[in-house]
């Protein structure tokens, strides 16, 4: 059985024309900010409309090829629309970057970090996978409509992996619908594709009054109109974009640190709880073990990192400035394991001068990710705790070869096949950044890379994060490795954001074949 | 049901007894080469003399505790003794390095390695776990009866190893006996015991016979009898530990290294394998599957090396000197795969000078391990094999959620406990891997330890290999830790060796209310 191309082609111009829309209003910003003369004097207004008239005919001629395709997607078709989503999704959302940079230098500006195409898909795909991880080495000089796109291209990557696994993949039966708390649909006389859009719509409606929500409240606090926005996009994606060169320490105000903690924290949880919320069904929320795991993990390494921070006197280490205040280091390591646990990124301090045991944690807390069906990436904190529980029964088994405990999280037995699932994707996990981080140390050898940023920068982009440690530190940027290296990064990213071997499954010669 | 005590201290008693008698040859081996009045004024022999009797005494009293226990040993206090044979036999091992070294300084020498018992303690088990990494920074000067001990104990730790898991713990249903390929005994009517004796009978023949095969092999090419002695006890358990500093680059002659090589990749095999050559069963030795893939592990890994050090003229890369040849290459590419994967550890050259890609590809091969049932440490071939099949048809689960496919390797097929028990097993050593190195990391800060050192030492040590890179390479030692990562380190290896739940289940609460 072959693939049908057709109706891959002809989504994937749906989405493209969705992006070129948004393209498309990001030069009515523009205008809007620079009046009509912005279309042929200003290069990113300019850079906008080329990339949205790419875009729009490349969507056409895509729903064009797939004009006469079935209605009803297949399961392997599903799987490679995904892939290419964001994979073609990325080239999409890298044109403005692009067109921005040549119009500029055309203009006799100096290089900038966008000159290099590699560069461009870096970052869009860094945007669409809602890492974080950037390229831009003097971020506060770009343009006000390319810093807005930067943050409107996280938000869509996050709406887009909620609505994927929350609603879309699970019901056809990818990716093991029991972590996402889902109640299976069962024959019904519509079949599957009405639950689909139902719960899409649920969740689109979430994200987009979380959305509103966090605007007002970051404006309430004192952030200017444009800053709340590109902040609230990045923040609910839980991807880490900022105006700033500083991040979120470029603004030291404490009731928006603490705004931005409040939703990044919002943004690790389940989207499907979210939903329950609006049924009413409050107690199985509060009930909910991988949410309380979840908030416990954060208040456990929060307070060791505090303690840790203070007696070091981490916050400020120069001998002129007074120590930080209890409630400062509070804050910050708050701030910080808020920010790595739900894979953001956002940095409201430079972590990377604390001391070994913090960094340890913070190591550690990008492998456990948000919630799954959150727009948090890393293993996630379901997986964590099942993969856990199986591990403690093995050992028991040790003892005991003829007891069988059933290992459950709650009320939910785990059956054998979701453990092996979940032991198959942490290893998969592992061994993905262990071949990330040997792949960055090859690829830049020559520029004298360490171990520490290799395995971070590896850590940080397939658990979809941001920073990491050393040279891609909370200070540093991504735009120094070498091409290829960015080439693997991008390969971690689009992995670890789609969670592995919805990616991999492409590759394997069987699929192809349709066996 | 509380753990009878009795039975774990007569068996331990009988333990220390042999491990005594041992010690006590060792003085005999000083009298034979010192005359009669080695025994008072031979720092060594003397050490050995008053080791033998304190081990005798602890013997004879665990014995005497033990005295009408029962004679049948049950499940839970079988994995106790065999945790403390390790844990207390490396007390009684220990004993000598540490008698020696105090009678030494009483003597007004300088301070030397055995001066701490940290250290003796990390030796001996560092020689009871077949490791091989050492904290002597002058082996050489050592004397010969000490020598030859820290030879014996790791031939000792081998043979325990072998016994216990091809013959012991499968019989009593512990460890998995499918991955060693064990016929299941069937109920019969002499029970478990009269087959577990015969089968640690035949294996103790195989172990003693390449033993003898290897000391006359290597004599013939040139070595002297201690030396090649000491090599050999080494070799068949992949211990490591070499008479000299330079260890295995000590003998350059071709012929020696090459019978070295080939002992290494004998005593990297399923020992159950010679079991079945013994009988005949030639067929199913060959066709075996876990011994082709590890030898076309080897063999791959050695062309890459070669390819790799011959290119950029790694074995010599001072100018004076002049490149090394093919051949030269080859050996030493070869030596050292076969002493890491193999997990003995003997250093032909000083493989910390080479490039990126040996070294990463050398790193990979110490979690690979040798042949389940060998004296090799590390996961193990057979399980990287199942493990592997285990995620390529989780790969394909992705597109066809339906369709179930049964994993085998050759005709044996694995069921889902076996498949988890291995997923967990890697995943466990992944994790102790890096707990390990994260303490040695916190522990050793101070001394500026980096990651790369902190990560292969605990790689090493987990893996029971020897020497790692950076400063831990092939010409340094583990003398300059501190005690923290030494009791660390000693951790990991005994975890390592008796391949982790054997050992974590002892923490476990339920284990010891026996419920």
């Amino acid at each position: 059985m072959t693939i049908d191309f057709r109706v891959i082609a002809r989504q994937l111009g749906l989405l493209l024309l969705v992006m070129s829309a948004l393209i498309l209003s990001m030069t009515g910003f523009a205008v809007v900010e620079q009046g009509f003369s912005a279309l042929w004097r200003s290069p990113d207004a300019l850079a906008m409309l080329i990339s949205a008239a790419v875009g729009i005919a490349l969507a056409a001629a895509l729903v064009g090829v797939g004009k006469r395709s079935a209605s009803i997607i297949g399961h392997r078709e599903a799987l490679l629309l995904v892939a290419l989503s964001w994979i073609v999704g990325g080239l999409i959302a890298a044109l403005p970057f692009w067109f921005w940079a040549s119009l500029r230098s055309d203009a006799g500006q100096v290089a900038n970090d966008f000159d290099s195409l590699v560069n461009c898909y870096f970052e869009s795909i860094s945007g669409l996978t809602t890492t974080g991880s950037t390229i831009v080495q003097a971020i506060s000089e770009l343009p006000r409509s390319i810093l807005l796109w930067r943050s409107l291209i996280q938000w869509l990557g996050g709406l887009g992996i909620v609505v994927l696994f929350v609603a879309v993949l699970p019901m056809l039966g990818v990716g093991g619908r029991r972590i996402y708390r889902i109640e299976a649909p069962g024959p019904s006389p519509e079949g599957v594709r009405p639950r689909i859009a139902e719960a899409a719509r649920a969740l689109w409606y979430i994200y987009l009054g979380l959305t509103v929500l966090e605007i007002v409240a970051l404006r309430i606090a004192g952030m200017g109109w444009f800053d709340a926005t590109c902040h609230t996009l990045t923040t609910l994606a839980t991807g880490g974009f900022s105006t700033l060169d500083a991040s979120a320490a470029g603004f030291p105000s404490p009731s928006i640190q603490y705004i931005l903690i409040l939703f990044m924290v919002l943004a690790g949880v389940n989207f499907g709880l979210y939903h329950m919320i609006q049924r009413g069904e409050w107690r199985k929320v509060i009930k909910d073990h991988e949410l309380r795991c979840y908030l416990a993990l954060i208040a456990i390494a929060t307070i060791t990192i505090t303690v840790s921070v203070y007696r070091h006197n981490s916050l400020s280490p120069s001998e002129v400035s007074p120590p930080a205040s209890v409630a400062e280091t509070i804050q910050h390591s708050l701030f910080q394991v808020v920010s790595i646990q739900t894979t953001t990124g956002f940095c409201s301090t430079d972590f990377d001068t604390w001391s070994y045991v913090p960094k340890a944690i913070l190591m550690s807390l990008m492998f456990v990710g948000g919630c799954a069906g959150s727009t948090g990436g890393g293993i996630k904190v379901i997986r964590i705790m099942i993969a856990a529980k199986v591990m403690a029964a093995e050992i028991e088994q040790v003892y005991r070869p003829k007891v069988v405990r059933t290992v459950k999280i709650g009320k939910m037995a785990i059956d054998a096949d979701l453990k092996r699932g979940i032991l198959v994707y942490v290893l998969g996990i592992m061994l993905l950044f262990a071949m990330g981080t040997g792949g960055l140390m090859y690829f830049d050898a020559d520029q004298g890379i360490d171990i520490t940023t290799a395995a971070t920068a590896s850590a940080s982009t397939l658990n979809n994060i941001g920073p990491g440690l050393a040279l891609v530190g909370a200070t540093r940027n991504y735009a120094w490795f070498s091409a290829p290296s960015k080439i693997v990064m991008c390969m971690l990213m689009i992995l670890g954001r789609l969670e592995i071997f919805t990616i991999i499954v492409l590759f394997t010669p069987r699929y192809w074949r349709g066996e």
